[in-house]
Parts: structure tokens; sequence; C-alpha cells
């Protein structure tokens, strides 16, 4: 396991978007409230469990970066929390989670049906939001990252527990259910910053390959990451079925037995944590954990190419930074 | 039980609307589609399932209404028959229905998770064709109402079963969830057609009492309408603890008795066909249904009076006639 950097650059993201990101936080509250009680509970319940808003957080970040701010980062930064938050309420559903952000998920507490309808009202409040910006571009940019999100989700949830998945099914998920948020959230920035096209074009590819490699090593931590260390939600994907790359590979290069053993423990709710302690061996046999997470830093490598394109500044430093931690959270 | 008018305005509604609704239909097609094969399969399977398109048809109306279309009426009326859509795909889910348009309910054929996805999908797929447009106001009108209804969907689930609702809060409920839609459909349909501004508070009160309406006489309808006339479904509100106004107004008239026999059936998925035959005679005694159809006709005086701001004209005089159509489905 290695040392975290000195100045955690999470930290200093905080740090150096704290004032807009107040303004980000009072919106966001503002905009969860309805007369409908139920409405801002759920909402302020799930929001304020404290998520990182890394999201809105690259948005601020991204239109600081080209300094010539049109205020609507702020709106654009709200509303990418709220579509990440209407995806986190509908993804709990369907996953049937329990947990989310160390607390009771949303629908333990108010129930699926509340999370659903709150998730869609979260939906509506974040295109207000965009629309109250006049900028019809940076609307195009949002709506169809929606869209694609929702298909993602799909795709996702068609492939549980399909053993043809193929690595190339795989990285379309990821691109799809989390990447292009993170493109979104950074291309919006960078428009609202004033960012000619070439400038729009790198925060794009920056926030894309950041949230491809984002995933990526989420879906390396559920089975513990690079140490294989085993915790209390190791293994959630692997009982939910979810086809993601440690899985596909060790399925590929797998023997009948440990095949066995996978199909048996994949999906299946009730599996045991001796069963997951055997699956991660698998993975482990054969690098799978590894080799994921090689990948998430090919496109953390990416990220950071994509902002060599514009003028050094401390910011681009910055975010520069963000994508390495991204990647060592799996050590 | 009165006769039908002869020729029945929702038919030439769509002998009017024909040509744009073709194109509407098309446009409806295309962007239901997608590589992951689920999203079509279940998204058409609910589209080509009969519904009438009133939402889209009235949108396409009212910018006939006014003449110069912009050509946008088309996006905004497959944009609006999405958004409807996307709600029905969630409240089957959380209201746990069975059936829609006389057939399964899509979550019966690919499950709850699918709705939810496909839902948030096709709102998604919304919000890009209206983002086509370009025209900022109108995304304003729909964004707005995609919230509110919501935020009604969320209102009504909060107050299932609850024996102090009044009758304000469900004319709150049936404005949110369902007129404001209604409203909204017309209010953008007269923007892309070039009306005025007297033309769009006329089109949007016309939508907003013509959705009113609607809802009521859906809610009579579902315990059997003015003739009381018991079928299949009769009750599901019932059933399902929904608080309408015909409840509402034979739990404040009832005796103690007939109290009990409501909120015994109240809510209970297994309440039998006697027990609502029970309930139905109470909302007769008290005459509840009738009470609601009036309610039902006053919001169809004040849509035709809405109109009335505006120049005589064919399509002016059919709006009006579709509004009468639309409650003498009760009777």
């Amino acid at each position: 396991m290695k040392e975290a950097p000195a100045a955690n650059p999470i930290e200093r993201l905080l740090e150096a978007t704290a004032a807009d990101m107040a303004k980000v936080n009072a919106l966001i509250l503002s905009r969860a409230d309805s007369h409908v009680e139920m409405v801002p509970e759920l909402a302020r319940y799930l929001i304020e469990s404290g998520g990182k808003r890394l999201r809105p957080m690259l948005t601020v970040a991204a239109a600081q970066l080209f300094g010539r701010g049109k205020g609507s980062a702020i709106n654009f930064a709200a509303a990418v929390e709220f579509m990440h938050n209407a995806t986190l309420l509908h993804d709990d559903v369907v996953d049937e989670s329990d947990m989310r952000r160390g607390k009771p998920a949303a629908r333990m507490v108010w129930g699926n049906k509340a999370s659903i309808l709150v998730g869609d009202f979260l939906l509506g409040q974040a295109f207000m939001m965009m629309v109250e910006t006049g900028d019809i571009a940076a609307l195009g940019v949002l709506s169809a990252a929606s869209a694609v999100m929702a298909e993602g989700e799909v795709f996702q949830l068609a492939k549980t527990g399909d053993l043809t998945t193929t690595p190339a099914d795989y990285a379309e998920v990821i691109r799809a259910k989390t990447a292009v948020l993170f493109q979104a959230a950074c291309e919006v920035g960078a428009m609202s910053g004033g960012a000619d096209a070439a400038g729009r074009v790198a925060l794009a590819r920056y926030g894309l390959e950041l949230g491809n490699a984002f995933q990526l090593v989420d879906d390396a931590l559920d089975y513990g990451g690079q140490a294989g260390t085993l915790g209390k939600n190791t293994g959630d994907d692997l009982r939910e079925g979810k086809m993601t790359l440690p899985i596909i590979l060790a399925l590929a290069d797998g023997d009948e037995a440990e095949r066995t053993t996978i199909t048996t423990a994949l999906g299946d709710a009730k599996a045991t944590a001796e069963q997951v302690a055997e699956v991660v061996a698998i993975l482990e046999r054969h690098q799978a954990l590894q080799r994921t997470l090689q990948q998430a830093h090919a496109h953390a490598s990416a990220a950071r190419q994509a902002l060599d394109a514009l003028p050094p500044s401390d910011m681009r430093s910055l975010l520069a930074d963000v994508v390495e931690f991204s990647v060592l959270r799996a050590y």
C-alpha cells in the first residue's frame, strides 16, 4: 500500500473551489425544497449525507480554469449534482441496495416509491436550473448525458448475470453510466468559463477519461482493490450479478472449476463471505484486479494528457493531481 | 346515459392534426430507438399500445390555432408524449399496476427495474428534443412541468390512505400530476405556433382546466362514473388507497358505519368486488360521483371560456368540443 500524497488533491480542490461551492451548496439546498414535505426530507437526507460533490466541483473548477466565469457554472454544477443524486436514488431501487454513503439508503427509510418520484423531481429541478442559464448549447450537452446515462443503466441491467459479456460491453456500460456525466460536468464548466472549442474538447476528454478511471477503480474496490482487502461491502457487485471487468477477465481465463465457483456466487444475493473470498482468490490468481487497475491507469493517463493541450496553470496542475488521487484510492 | 355526439371530437381532432401527427409519430419511433435492445422493445410496447396521444395532439392543434408554425411543435409534441410515457412507466411501478391500456403493464413483462430506467431514458430523450428547438422559453415551461409533476406524484403518495386529505389537497394533486402537463402541452404548442402573450395565456389556461376536468372524470370513472357501472377495474384507486375526490366527499358526509366500510376497503389490495360495490353504493348515496363530475364540468366551462379570448376559428371550435367530449366520457 503506497502512502497517500502529502497534500490530498481532493482537499486542495475543495479549497480552490470553496467560494463557488458555497453558492452551489446554497442553490442545491434551496432547489431541493418543496411544499411537499417528503421531497426535501428525502432529498436532503441523500444530498447532505457526505458525498464528495466531486462532479459539481469539477464543473466549477473547469469554469475557473478558463477564468471568464459567466456565473452559469453555479447553476450547471448544482444541476449536475441533482442529476447524479437522481441516478443514485433510482440505482438504489434497481440494485435493491440497503446502504448508501454509510447510511441506510433513502429507499430503506422512505421506500422505493418515494425514491423513484423524488429522483424524478430532482431531474426536473436540474433541467430548470439549466434552463435558467439560457445556454442552449450546454443544455444540449447535459440532456444528451441524461439520456445516455439511462441507456447505460438499462444496458448494465440487460447484461446482469450474462456470462457472454465482453470487455467492450463493459467499457460501454461504464462510459455511459458514469463517464458521460463526468464528461458533461467538465464540458459545461469549461463552456460557462468561456473556453474556446479546443478548451471545451480538452475538458470533455479529461472528464470522460477521469470518469472511466473512476468507475474502473470503483469496480476493483468492490473486490477489495489491489490488496484484495475484504470489507463489509466486498462482493456487492458479485451478489448483484454485475458483470464488471474483474469478473469478465477471470471468467475468460479461469478453468472450469474456477468458472463454476464464480458463476455459483454471481447474482446470488445470499452468497456468503466465504464464497466472496474464494472469488477474490480467483481474481488474484488471474491478476484480474491488477489488470482492471492497469486499465484505470491508462484512462488516468489519457485524462492528464487531455490537459496538456491547455496552457499551464495552478488549476491545470490540480486537475491533473485529482486524476492521480482518484486512482490511488484502490491501493 | 346520453348519446355521444354524432361526430366524435377526438376523431375530428385526429383528422385535423393528421399531417403533423404523422411527423410526431415518426419522431417518437425514431427517438425511442437505442442500441440497447431492451430500450426500444419496452418503449415501443408502451408507446404503440393504443394510447390516444391526446397531449401531443393538443400541442400540434395549439400550434395550428395560431398558424405560423415554426416546426418546433413537432419536437415539443413528441417530447410531451415522452414525458407522459415516462410518467406512466414510473407510476405503474409506484402503483404496482398490473395492466395499462388493456395489456399487461411494461413492468409485468420487463420488470420494475427496466421500467424505471427506460422511463429515465424517455425523459432524457424528451429534453434532447426540446433542446433541438433552441426555444429556451418553451424549455422553461416543460422543465417546470416535469418538476411539478414529480412533486404532485410525491404529494399523492404522501396522502395515500390519509383520511385527513382535504378537497384542496386533492385539487393540488390533480393539478400537479395531470393538469400541468396538459397546460404545458397547450402552452408550448401556442408558443411554437407564434401566439402572442394573450394567446399563450389563453392556451395555458385551456390546457390546465382541460387537464383538471380530465382527471376528475378519470377519478369518477374509477368508481363507475355517473352511472356507477361496475367493471373489471372499478375500485383500483380504492384498493391503492388513493384519496380521490369521491372518497374525500363521502368520508366527510358519511355516518360512522359508512366511514368504516370505506376505510376498511381503502388501501386493501385484496378488497373484494362486494366491498367495492358497497363503497360505490355509499358514494351514490352521498352523490359523491355526481358532485365530482360537477367539478369536472366547472373546469370544462373554464377551459372553454379561456378560448373565448381568441378569434373564432374552426380549430377553436374543435378545441372547445374536445373539452365537452372529455367530460362526456363519464356518462
